[in-house]
């Protein structure tokens, strides 16, 4: 079950460096380890933004919550959720 | 090079049903045709709406232009077109 | 799985009144039978606008779609989805 | 007489860990509390936000806003209050 | 139980003037009665606008919704409704 | 002459706890003053927020800017103004 | 008093020609009137558009709408209405 | 003196063919005749919409309302004009 | 050539109380002799706002974007720049 | 390869002068050489704003965001991206 998502990073500069580069680091596994087991499908990045569109393949809107919510960045993301379905075009 | 294409789709009433169904049909042989040849590489429905969220790669903005106004259904259509770029997270 | 969804009803002045009596005769069914059925939990008017938000119970975004895209009203009505997860705060 | 309440949550930064979930614990419990009585009939989480829709059955506006300005989080929160009728359609 | 109301009117230009003098005649005679029994506070036109703002006085959601609906001009209105509750420096 | 006002209040955290206060006795006196010489002649709290709607009775645009610009709060709303007229549907 | 006052025009294409060139005719000359008279101080044309930004100065806000209300324009123009006061660096 | 325009077109439906073309025909010519004359210096397509950015050079605001008031399409355009001018950065 | 400016004012809390005054004395002497030149020919309150319609008198682009980069206040103001032309209904 | 882009320039008021203006004569220095090598075609102010208006000619999205997230002032800019094709009335 697909969902597009957008998420907007906006980290307030007076979280010390070494907080911030933690969190990227922890952010970038935790997106890295859901992209290798198939449910974080793709990242973009929006050209000109510190932001990104992404495709999730997740079972319930529960879990799609879940996996959002424990992302390292979350407290410095605005996020906007978008629930997709098969389209009658598509060949695949 | 990818674009994240949002296409609503307003296709006024008057229109009688035969063209309506005619230019319905072409969309989505298009659509096939592009999707083969991989330059529209993915398409899905948004819940709830007459619309869809796609997944474009081409090789320029004029590009990109000039198939999405080739859309049949382009005279009843709104579109909006975001550039992508790499993500420094993506695996893949 | 639930959604919240908002649909405005915006029936065109030209279409004949008895078509449009019919097509809200076929609506009203529709969504009896879906509430019946316990996939439409719950449906509420918005005070002052032709309108409604309601609950839905759907097992994936597919199924939300079908529902959605098979109400008679459908061609008439600007819909609004938002997907929903359980709260913790919630005591059932 | 019920309500659907939108209710975005937003926590200053540099509000002490301590004092933040001791809010958090109160507003738990008054949720819970409200929920037990009836009058809080339904909280659920907007999926990828610190955001919750609320179903509210009380007997006026006012008792509707002594309940939401009763909320340990109010001051953190933007909140927006649609007022619901009975639906036509409904079976319940 | 107050209410602020928003209405917009819009009477399409291919309404009859026979049709639509007749529809305001009625409004004006269903808004009067309502004045007349206190339910329907006070009306004010915007400045430069074809639209009102008034006040409501009510004991339900239910029975704000049916005052509206009831409205002659209903079809031709964007109605926008704002609950109210007592604010704590009126003085009466 | 009768103005439509909305008055969004946002008192910033870092504002010491008697300050506050103070602003507030002083507004709640400025309000009760202006209510009482007839130059306020409603006040709403708008539901589940910090924010009122007012009607004012002023002689002339002058005067009601420097009734508002006095408001002890004034450095800490947002400030909407409607113009109002007499509706030919009033009564009164 | 005065108002600064946003007109765009929006007249539908099917009106007869002749009887757009006799409301235009109409509304220039009330304009001119009111400007003779000193009401209608200002009118400037909004670059690229079929708008203009005018000043009013009129007694009441009665008077401001009794005024707009009567433009020939008015059935096919959306208007905005903003009061002004003095303003304390005004040397004039 | 620059500006840069955005122009939305939006020819109706049910403008017969011949009438479209020979409008569009005489805005390609209009606008060729300013590229030539350099007034109108730049004019790109705005991917996937019937739509442009331009940048104009002329002298007034005046000249530049009237180059855009004579555009044959200029009835069908919705037009949003933003003057430039000279930044400190530019190496030319 | 005339243009029409709006200018949202917000001064930060934490700036002195010198500072400010300062600065809003500098304002003020700036706009005094910019009317008193003819370039800043009207300068309005907005009612109810820390903001102001102006009117500017110029002969470029260039001219308009000095002056209000000029202003004192520039670094704590939102500004809105809307170009104007002659408008034919005009009489003077 | 043709982008239209605004930056919205926001320099926090708690950045030193001494490192702000560092970052902008790096931004400047940035800037220029990109002007210099075609990459970076236009640059101009929005009149009255702290932001401005570019044209970049690129070979894909990729380089394009690389550009603009390389921009010292890139973490205080809010920026947007519209990419362009080539129009059918140019004549160069």
């Amino acid at each position: 079950m697909l969902f597009l998502v957008r998420m907007d990073v906006n980290i307030p500069r007076d979280l010390p460096a070494d907080e911030a580069n933690e969190i990227k680091a922890r952010e970038k596994a935790y997106s890295q380890d859901l992209q290798r087991d198939g449910r974080w499908k793709s990242i973009w990045r929006v050209v000109g933004e510190y932001a990104n569109y992404s495709i999730f393949d997740v079972s319930s809107n529960d879990e799609m919550h879940q996996l959002l919510q424990g992302l390292p960045l979350f407290p410095f993301m605005k996020i906007d959720v978008t629930p997709l379905a098969a389209h009658p075009s598509a060949i695949a």
